[in-house]
């Protein structure tokens, strides 16, 4: 039983910094691009047996610190009346997205124990295949990425429509996120229930706000997931990108372990967090495709610093690149063991 | 003749806070959109007489206190052997990117007198027809931005080729970023010779990278284009967007006033970057989109930190936005001069 990741979640010491990646089961695995060619992303995401395929193929593939279920982060929506698909080549699509008031009223609350069903399967049909090999992780998209997604209908470069919305219609922004917050929380709560040793929040658009924006409309409504999630007892990770200038905000929202993206040094975050709380990062996931000694040596300069604090999980600083080399992603996972030892 | 804005980038006391805003000429102006119907926007860059007229399109709209000559951050790249043309719906496009040590090797070394005389001779125009009423702004694209659209051949995001070029071939790398600098530098020197009264360093895209990768890679230099700029003995502006993270290495790479985007509080960038540099910024261009009583609410709460501090010019984040209305861009103005007297 490999416990460094929960250890650090925790602040414990540990032999080695632990080390899992964001999007570590995805297309730059031979294995999973085999499976995508018979089914689709979100038949492999609701089917539990496949689900718990494309966890393990990391899992089985290289040396890491914990598994991370197989899913999206946004599925949630479509239990509140939003018809989502996959489009090649433009990524998620929402086909009925949210623009007035009216929309956002007539949106449902769901129970994710239906709704989402599948991956709570999905999470208890790994942890049993995992046999205690290494921790689970289950995860959420946060309330605002999810707003985002939701109003803008898909990606965004400038969030306007979804900001425009957020500052003229103030009470229904607010009545969008706390119907978003309750679902993320519950969601959260229901997959430690179904076996998630931890529970990560991505809040991967977040970087889009001020800070004074993320206080106002975003602040309360993550703390209230996160705090939901608390109940479950399992240590929870608050991820998000572009948020060096809001780190203050961000562990006020709540977390164990606060997530950062590579545009800010470790020991600069770690200044700004203070040393109460454990953290996770922040590599470039485009140092993977540096030669060998680069990747070493930037790999290097963020486990130095962290030395001598309990409570950091290596992570590069948002998911994998579809272009990355396996061979890479193993050397990377190996050196960080060797060199933290 | 109102000189606040060079007051201001000489950290002088002013009667009240200066503003412009990046990208204040283009399409949300109905004058700049009837112009494009007639021209290409390679054409309206190359005709100085065309240049002058949307340069001035905001300075008789608004009572803003800096004009900015109308130009791109790209031509600079035509003088040395890649092609650009602007696709409908798409933006830049670099016909022959940039992949090997040998394309880096045969790129030219022009001379900005000749390839960017057009912008050269709009700038002496613009300077006459201003006649002193407020000070005109010269600028160009950072090493790193133009290297970054050399390479990947347009916008990119992940920079996932420029990246790969520039951790596995760093002799090319670099030859390629002093060839950039040079350039760089000369035209921003030529520009003031030319009579632009203030210089701007537009590294747009920098914030894709680490602070580590931005010190080892770029930072030699951005220093050497702006210490060339400096010899012109006008003040230089540095700015760049999503880089809270690296504030003091910006600082160091040079600069007269500091440019910040929205994602970090004024109060906490000049408390990281010291009291001995200028600072602009720092709205997000999307609260124009708001009820003019939240933009005002977050336009003051950018000023106010600032008192008591000479050497701050209002701006936002990063550039107008085509949808922004203009009634807006002129309410902020206003605001910021009667709030800040």
């Amino acid at each position: 039983m490999n416990t460094r990741f929960l250890d650090a979640c925790n602040q414990r010491p540990t032999d080695a910094v632990p080390i899992w990646m964001m999007r570590q089961a995805g297309r730059y695995m031979s294995e999973y691009r085999a499976l995508r060619k018979k089914y689709s992303i979100l038949e492999m995401i609701k089917t539990p047996e496949l689900a718990v395929e494309v966890t393990l193929q990391p899992a089985n593939a290289f040396d890491i610190d914990a598994a991370i279920i197989f899913a999206d982060i946004l599925p949630p929506l479509e239990g509140m009346g939003l018809e989502l698909t996959f489009e090649k080549g433009v990524g998620p699509v929402i086909h009925n997205p949210i623009r007035t008031p009216a929309d956002i009223a007539a949106l449902t609350q769901p129970d994710p124990r239906e709704s989402l069903s599948f991956t709570l399967k999905a999470i208890a049909l790994t942890r049993r295949e995992l046999a205690g090999r290494i921790p689970l992780i289950g995860f959420s998209g946060a309330p605002f990425t999810l707003a985002s997604y939701a109003i803008e209908g898909g990606s965004s470069r400038n969030y306007i429509i979804a900001k425009s919305l957020m500052y003229g219609e103030p009470q229904a922004w607010h009545a969008l996120m706390e119907k978003l917050s309750i679902l993320v929380g519950e969601y959260l709560f229901a997959q430690a229930e179904a076996g998630a040793q931890v529970l990560q929040l991505f809040d991967s658009w977040v970087g889009a706000l001020s800070p004074a924006d993320y206080r106002e409309y975003v602040l309360p409504h993550s703390a209230r997931a996160i705090a939901r999630a608390k109940e479950a007892g399992v240590p929870v990770i608050h991820f998000g990108t572009n948020t060096g200038g809001m780190l203050p905000l961000i562990k006020e929202a709540g977390g164990d372990v606060i997530g950062v993206d590579w545009r800010i040094e470790m020991a600069d975050a770690r200044k700004i967090l203070g040393a109460d709380v454990a953290m996770q990062g922040n590599l470039d996931p485009v140092t993977l495709f540096a030669p060998s000694e680069v990747l070493k040596r930037r790999a290097a300069a963020i486990i130095d610093p962290m030395r001598g604090h309990p409570g950091f999980i290596f992570n590069l600083g948002h998911g994998l690149h579809k272009e990355t080399s396996p061979e890479k992603v193993a050397e990377l996972v190996d050196f960080v063991h060797k060199y933290s030892k």
